[in-house]
């Protein structure tokens, strides 16, 4: 383990899992990153109910979200700023795809400091690119954010340019999805669009979040299929995630210089305005 | 951990992995399943092949095979009959997809008791189940045996009846394509088919030494498109994986009583006759 990181297995200060677990084994889990700010984990209430409906997809039992919350809220308490990552696994099984018998499930919580990402990435926008790899269509498994990210590995894998901050992925079907770590949204014509994720993607917090502020400011807001000929010929374009709020796109593949429009600029004021989570989540 | 399992991490007996390895957090790994008979593990060498074909396919570095199969040996000298998994990871990374700077593979092998299936399994024949799950189609990451395998579970909690030996499974596009921890090969009009499996599915390491057997018994081999028509109308079927050998099927959903046909039966002999593995894999 790296020393900046400090994890909680169960309750308890640890920096390993037994090798049966079966998260470990098969990817049989679900996580949630979390923006830590000031001892407080932003926009908890929406992270416990996302690996909730996580849990009720993949058959786990519901978890005491009661208890949980209190184990997060004491184990960040003492963070000024940084990254709460809580995974969640079926627990520990013997080998073999169907968990005999009874499983309880483990949990894991991890705390890191927070990416050291440029201050202009907000104001100025960043540079992405279009990803090869593609997303399969799941949807099963579509929205929740489980343990079987081999898909965003591998599409990680293919740019080292640390300038580039995300890339985007299609689906099979060639449609626009996500960035690998973000959710997309783009504004053309006055109205706001974001990719349908109910047959693949990661149906993100902060995604959430944006949904309800832009509702909250009255703008028109369609959730769809979406082109890369809609992103190429978008007026707007912006990917937001937990930890980095909502980024503006500057460029894709060095093309397309978007400009950071009105409505980008609208969401971050009032998402640093902080009235819609469940408390002020964002970094002034 | 479990009494009966004994594991090897990175060479030295541990029951746990660091929270931050990667096949845990993302399922950024590989894995084989072989079984040991008198001390040595059948098909060693295909088990390493399709681990390297792996590591190829998801960018990891090739492992030394020479010295992986040397701690294999030796880790299951004194076993008489068992399971040896062996999984590979890209190794313990910071938080995110991409792994920054290099990262080492982290290897488990892990001991465990073979399954008590009953014996007239390979005589009489195994019951299946059609499941409901279905496997995506996913080129990129078809035929190698990776950690990402919540289709597996999901597909393995379709069903509770011990009685059912495994659940067949279709792709997104209605072919059938293999069991939830096995390959299937059917018999229509003296032709032996099994399923192509460079769209979805893994390319188990008995399916390989199947394929061996049939041509060095100078059958008619078709790998292609199987439906369920095809599976129904079949004039034998069966199924097969490293523990189990070949399993005729006698039934599927409760229908369909297939007799144990002449390929399968020639089939079973072969490979108790042992001529195709690196050793003699299979229990008299």
């Amino acid at each position: 383990m790296t020393q900046e990181v400090s994890c909680l297995v169960d309750g308890r200060p640890a920096d390993a899992v037994p090798v049966d677990d079966r998260g470990f084994q098969y990817g049989d889990g679900l996580f949630e990153t979390c923006r830590v700010e000031d001892g407080r984990v932003a926009c908890l209430t929406r992270h416990l109910a996302r690996l909730s409906a996580g849990c009720e997809r993949l058959g786990f039992p519901q978890p005491d979200l009661v208890a949980l919350r209190a184990e997060i809220e004491s184990f960040v308490a003492a963070m000024r700023q940084g990254v709460l990552k809580l995974t969640l696994t079926r627990g520990s099984s013997a080998r073999g795809y169907g968990p005999a018998g009874d499983t309880r499930p483990r949990r894991v919580l991890c705390l890191s400091p927070l990416p050291d990402w440029p201050s202009e990435a907000q104001r100025d926008g960043v540079r992405l690119r279009f990803c090869d790899t593609r997303l399969v269509i799941n949807p099963r498994l579509a929205g929740i954010k489980h343990l079987n990210r081999l898909e965003q590995v591998l599409a990680r894998r293919e740019w080292h340019d640390e300038a580039i901050r995300d890339g985007l992925m299609c689906d099979t079907r060639e449609r626009v999805i996500e960035g690998t770590m973000s959710n997309l949204f783009l504004v053309t014509g006055g109205v706001l669009h974001t990719p349908r994720l109910d047959e693949c993607g990661v149906a993100g917090v902060m995604r959430s979040v944006v949904i309800d502020l832009a509702e909250r400011e009255g703008m028109v807001l369609e959730i769809g299929d979406i082109s890369r000929h809609d992103v190429r010929y978008a007026d707007e374009l912006f990917v937001c995630n937990s930890l980095i709020g909502i980024w503006p796109v500057a460029s894709i593949d060095g093309m397309n210089d978007y400009p950071v429009g009105d409505m980008t600029r609208a969401l971050q004021d009032r998402l640093a305005a902080g009235e819609t989570a469940t408390h002020n989540w964002y970094p002034r």
